[in-house]
């Protein structure tokens, strides 16, 4: 009865959702649940943060344990997994037969030793990753990556669409946080190149504003992007050839823009490590082979011994 | 009379055109002009280089000096700057009162070296640079970057125009092999980006082409790219507002990634400088700035004394 007199009534065919952790996005996923009808618990340690979500209908758990037993499934945006095992360590018994949905960031291995510390308690358990900023949680084209256990992904499908793009990558649970890293590496950088490129032209007067329009609507797409998803399946094969350009003239052209910087008085050193890079790959035995060898050296920290 | 027997017969409204330096770019160039109508009168140290030019109606020339007479306007292509000077040094005079138009690579201070020379001479002088590869050149999106005098640039418009998309950037003439310079270094960062976020993923043993799929068709227009063209009046006003975000908190992101690369074995000098980066940045008093103002830190290599 209560519940008909909300601002939103929610829909008796939504799942419930218990979300544990009301930063701002936590606070994002919960509101985009909501949206969508399903009837959400929540829990935060500072409990006036739920206030807003409470007043528009959101149960307030008093404890971890009773927001987990609200509903089948519970979606965490914690600080970390450490903290992960703080909140949920006094809940196991509750989590049993549950699903858990952990959206924290953390490193590949602490997402395997979650998984095992999920199984020993009984929990079904998903790693996940979202990949945008709290304002576009809700938006249907906003990627969630998840990784873990398929079962738990398929049976809470329609909750994750609430509140995205779920996609599934892979049985090894850590694929999730493992992508997220690699894309978040992947755009400092992107943006680093924008950065320092833009700062190049500065030194002679051109306007950030000027530069972005050819460099990142024209250049970037036409010149630079196409060739990598171009190339992708060449770098699956370890094929790297040469006749379209080799290692070592990637080399002069990098020794040319050190040296650009430094005569222009520009930071070098992105430029600097760039150059050392082609040189590992050429002292590996890639100087005839196309700059995409590069990945043969990043994906090996040492050289193996042959 | 010998033209109308050539196999392209070419329009009188074209204006003759001289190409001097037949690599694989310089063919490309002349090929281009050829299609498009111009008489064109070719000049390589290597003489055989324009055995397939000439079949289709170009004239050979000798000497550097006769191929500079031949035509209004005589377009470059050669290793560097100083071999320009070995190779026109014979030809001044037939160069006075012409145009010269230089597609090398080069620095800026060799540019502004090469405004001198041709001032010295009473030539009309255009830097330029082009930004695709030999095979798309001639097709009208492909974009050539020119700087220097302004009105040579808009007598040899329609010429210019055979070859692609011709830009005048302003009339300091080191800007075309500036932002040529700086737009290869972004390249470079934007690829070693990706190399290296595929390379984190593939210690998970994750595909290449799979990834592309999702972290250059999806995340790099939809999240990144987009930013950077966002942000890029505010870096005009050196404003970094830090409420989305700030510096600090980009550090921490950045010890993540580079803590995940060194768990996988992946290759962590590059994380490892963009934090090195992000440290400098919060040295320098950026820490509760946006990301951004990296660009602060790129743009002078020391600090500036206050």
């Amino acid at each position: 009865m209560f519940r008909m007199t909300t601002q939103q009534a929610t829909s008796p065919q939504e799942s419930p959702v218990t979300v544990v952790g009301l930063g701002p996005m936590g606070i994002a996923l919960a509101e985009a649940l909501q949206k969508k009808g399903h009837p959400i618990t929540v829990w935060n340690r500072t409990a006036s943060r739920a206030d807003e979500l409470v007043a528009k209908g959101a149960t307030r758990a008093e404890t971890v344990a009773e927001a987990v037993s609200a509903s089948p499934v519970t979606i965490m945006c914690l600080k970390d997994y450490e903290t992960m095992y703080d909140v949920f360590g006094p809940a196991t018994e509750e989590l049993r037969g549950r699903a858990l949905v952990n959206l924290n960031s953390g490193t590949p291995k602490e997402a395997h030793a979650a998984v095992a510390w999920a199984g020993e308690h009984g929990v079904g358990y998903l790693d996940g990753a979202i990949m945008v900023p709290p304002y576009l949680i809700g938006n249907p084209e906003s990627v969630f990556l998840f990784s873990g256990s398929e079962e738990i992904f398929n049976e809470h499908r329609a909750t994750l669409s609430a509140m995205g793009d779920p996609r599934f990558l892979g049985a090894d649970a850590s694929l999730a946080v493992l992508y997220n890293t690699a894309l978040l590496g992947q755009m400092y950088a992107t943006m680093n190149g924008f950065l320092h490129a833009t700062a190049l032209v500065a030194s002679a007067g051109v306007p950030a504003e000027t530069f972005a329009d050819l460099s990142v609507n024209w250049f970037l797409p036409t010149v630079v992007t196409s060739t990598l998803v171009a190339q992708a399946p060449a770098m699956d094969k370890a094929d790297y050839p040469g006749e379209y350009g080799t290692m070592e003239m990637n080399l002069n052209a990098l020794e040319h823009i050190t040296r650009t910087c430094q005569e222009q008085g520009v930071h070098a050193q992105q430029p600097e490590l760039m150059l050392n890079i082609a040189k590992e790959a050429i002292a590996r035995g890639y100087g005839d082979k196309n700059y995409f060898a590069v990945f043969e050296v990043f994906k090996k920290a040492v050289q193996a011994a042959s």
